[in-house]
């Protein structure tokens, strides 16, 4: 983009919700950030990418919702943790191809994030890109100290849970690629499972109520698929998570969709990704605390399993209507690209 | 690239430095990263990218050079607001072009800033681009509370100074794209003319000598050149810096280079960039005991100018042998594409 361009970028990225006051003392436009941390908290730190054609297509996420996206995917990474999220900073790499109102779009969806989740934009880099847009957020949140949920804290005889629904992102996106091209409208029935896809929620006050009980074990955000994320839990704790693939709820228009496109909603379940609903596990003694505090905030909340301990072993087991299912630890792999 | 030289990548990620103690609650492999910010101190944020082709070339900067540097400019950002960098976190998007080994060797040069500036790697991204390799690396720090030194607080009467020399990254990139091609080693007169443009290194030592004199005034690191730099502060503070050209230091082996390549140093020394040497505003009363101090760290430091006030004005005037030399305020261009 010409060098006007990028200022018009500067300005979009100055506004309100990066002004100064309650802790932050320097915003966006000095060479860094400045703010006080809240005593007695510890600061979480985070930072995911995403890139055009790897992680989204102009056909399948508008501007705005990329924008979106690439906040929410890693305020997820902060609610996983138990955390508060806080600021942001966003560097992007534009090509010729995205005009400055696309990209002023992407900001707007960038804000929108922020200001749905209370966190402020405090800071970032606008480069050019010969090619792919990219975009690289950092999200910087507070858990209260010694207090953060890590993913290695599984221990056997704690179950497994997970909240909301899983696998709806990856039938959006799948019913997305199939309307490509086709200049049909998304069918209304399914527009929530787009909307999963596009402009998907992360689970800070799930994170918040898992904080808050005392004893709690491992937690993780659901970004490459519940499998893969179930792994990523067994291998960390060394534990053996044995899930009951039938306890995992099913949203409705998840099962319709998979019916029609002749596809197992487990499928999308367990290898689709981009849901960032929490999956965990907690102290057998804690769940009705727990269901408790999911069900007053309006949270679906499933036990779907239990952590056994084997010597030396770490391993996900999982079976469906009594029988053994295998599941390998492969995760989400967006457009059939090898990752 | 595969899923098992991910797998390999997020090995090299997970080095010592990144280890857990010290501050250091949660580090590398978890959702996020988890640190207990140090009482009576502020956290200072900042963030920028790295593209293939707009940044740099695999011709101009070896793998390691890459890594080092996109380190090194966050740092030089911490180092501007006079702040102690602390932890990165890098968000990488690989193409194939870019094999395993030299993967591997860009986190070696992320690593080996991090060590020479006691940061600590924890946490980040590692994902696949189509095509142009992207780095975004965001930098933690800290500094003393209400002590950041701001680029809005040149006043009226201050000095304007620079730290070591500038210019020298620039005419270190016009050698390598000169020798790009033709097979010829870089002659040993040059070759830290070069070395500065792969390998800078950020003024930490600078910023905290400043940050500790009361009084101080603005600060800015040089990144794109020190016209861009200067109207900056002039544009942030609101207020007109009087520059003599003539005093500001060319190291011999620019003005030598310079003279061969028939350029004139300046053009190096105010459009050139990414020097990562410190361009600021100083109390008259205080340069005395900043020359002592600077020179006492062996860091080179020269009053180049002063502040004027002119009502309403935000401006840059520069004079060169008596004579008005007009310095616009456009920035560092890499390769001769539009920015």
């Amino acid at each position: 983009m010409a060098h006007d361009e990028f200022s018009l970028i500067r300005q979009w990225t100055r506004r309100s919700d990066g002004q100064e006051g309650d802790g932050l003392t320097v915003g966006i436009g000095d060479d860094a950030a400045v703010f006080t941390p809240t005593p007695a908290m510890e600061v979480v730190a985070c930072c995911d990418a995403m890139v055009e054609t790897v992680h989204f297509l102009k056909e399948t996420m508008n501007p705005s919702d990329i924008g979106y996206k690439s906040v929410i995917s890693n305020i997820s990474d902060i609610a996983a943790m138990g955390g508060v999220p806080r600021y942001a900073l966003v560097s992007i790499a534009v090509s010729p191809s995205w005009s400055a109102e696309m990209t002023s779009q992407i900001y707007d969806g960038i804000h929108e994030a922020c200001k749905a989740y209370g966190v402020r934009l405090i800071g970032g880099d606008t480069v050019s890109a010969p090619d792919a847009l990219q975009l690289s957020v950092t999200v910087l949140g507070e858990v209260e100290k010694g207090r953060a949920i890590r993913r290695s804290q599984a221990k056997a005889g704690q179950v497994v849970f997970v909240t909301g629904y899983v696998g709806c992102s990856a039938a959006g996106l799948h019913l997305l690629l199939q309307l490509k091209g086709t200049g049909e409208t998304i069918p209304a029935r399914y527009r929530q499972l787009v909307r999963e896809h596009q402009r998907p929620s992360a689970q800070v006050n799930a994170g918040r109520i898992l904080q808050a009980v005392r004893g709690n074990g491992a937690l993780n955000d659901i970004s490459d698929g519940l499998a893969s994320e179930l792994w990523e839990i067994a291998e960390a704790s060394q534990a053996v998570l044995s899930i009951d693939a039938s306890l995992i709820p099913i949203r409705e228009d998840l099962r319709f969709y998979a019916e029609r496109a002749g596809r197992d909603p487990l499928d999308w379940v367990f290898y689709g990704g981009e849901d960032y609903q929490l999956v965990g596990t907690a102290d057998a003694e804690h769940v009705g605390a727990l269901q408790e505090q999911f069900a007053a905030a309006g949270i679906p909340f499933a036990v779907i399993g239990r952590v056994d301990a084997r010597e030396g072993q770490s391993a996900v087991a999982c079976t469906r209507g009594g029988r053994q299912m295998p599941l390998p630890k492969a995760g989400f792999n967006h457009f059939g690209r090898p990752e």
